[in-house]
């Protein structure tokens, strides 16, 4: 049996912070925007439409509430989700928190200037941001 | 009770195709790409996590299937679903056929060069397109 193995580029470009029930949830490393990626650990997945019915509705399910939590915790103005895997073929799903005076906004964060990464405090303090939110939410 | 009232913007940018059992689907008028946008006829709804559990899931199911088969349709090499609504408030979900060879490839389509209207042939092809696929689906 194929066995999941994440991305090489997905990996350099994000931060592992804790595993849902089917999604991997990584912070990437870019310290302008609240911007998760989850990732489901399904080997050989590159469409949402590859996944079963039961992944589907479980990767827009966990993809949505912690968005919601996301967005709450950041005081955020609105929140990107998109799945387009043009350069990264492996499916990701980001989750991005979007406020009205951030870097790109209203344009999408992708190709926006350069990635600013965080230093080791700033990508702690959201890593424990993410994972109490996360910790909260009932998505069995 | 509120009534569902197209957004005056999305409503300009885009052409009606039909409507399924919670989306209204939308063709972008933009010819350089398979560009469609799904808006839940629900009033007043701005994020995924503001429809109710059973609207969500049937939001994600439709976008994904009929992205599957305009994908299939338009032999595309990649499926594009987003939910961004940093310009225009009213949730709408972009569902997008990509191309290696299309004119924002691997970059996303949004804010990319100039939109290229279709002509009335054009527009009315890929209507009939979308419409074959559609009528197809079991989205009830």
């Amino acid at each position: 049996m194929d066995d999941f193995r994440l991305d090489s580029r997905l990996e350099s470009d994000s931060l592992p912070v804790c595993d849902l029930p089917l999604c991997q949830v990584r912070l990437m490393n870019d310290a302008r925007f609240p911007w998760l990626v989850l990732i489901p650990r399904r080997p050989g997945i590159r469409e949402v439409f590859e996944l079963s019915s039961s992944d589907q509705v479980q990767l827009w399910h966990e993809a949505t509430e912690v968005g919601r939590v996301m967005k709450d915790a950041t005081q955020g103005d609105k929140l990107n989700l998109a799945t387009l895997g043009n350069v990264v073929a492996q499916l990701h799903l980001h989750v991005i928190v979007r406020k009205t005076d951030d870097a790109a906004w209203p344009a999408p964060v992708w190709g926006h200037g350069e990635a600013r990464s965080y230093d080791l405090e700033g990508q702690a303090a959201m890593r424990d941001l993410v994972l109490a939110q996360i910790q909260g939410l009932d998505l069995g």
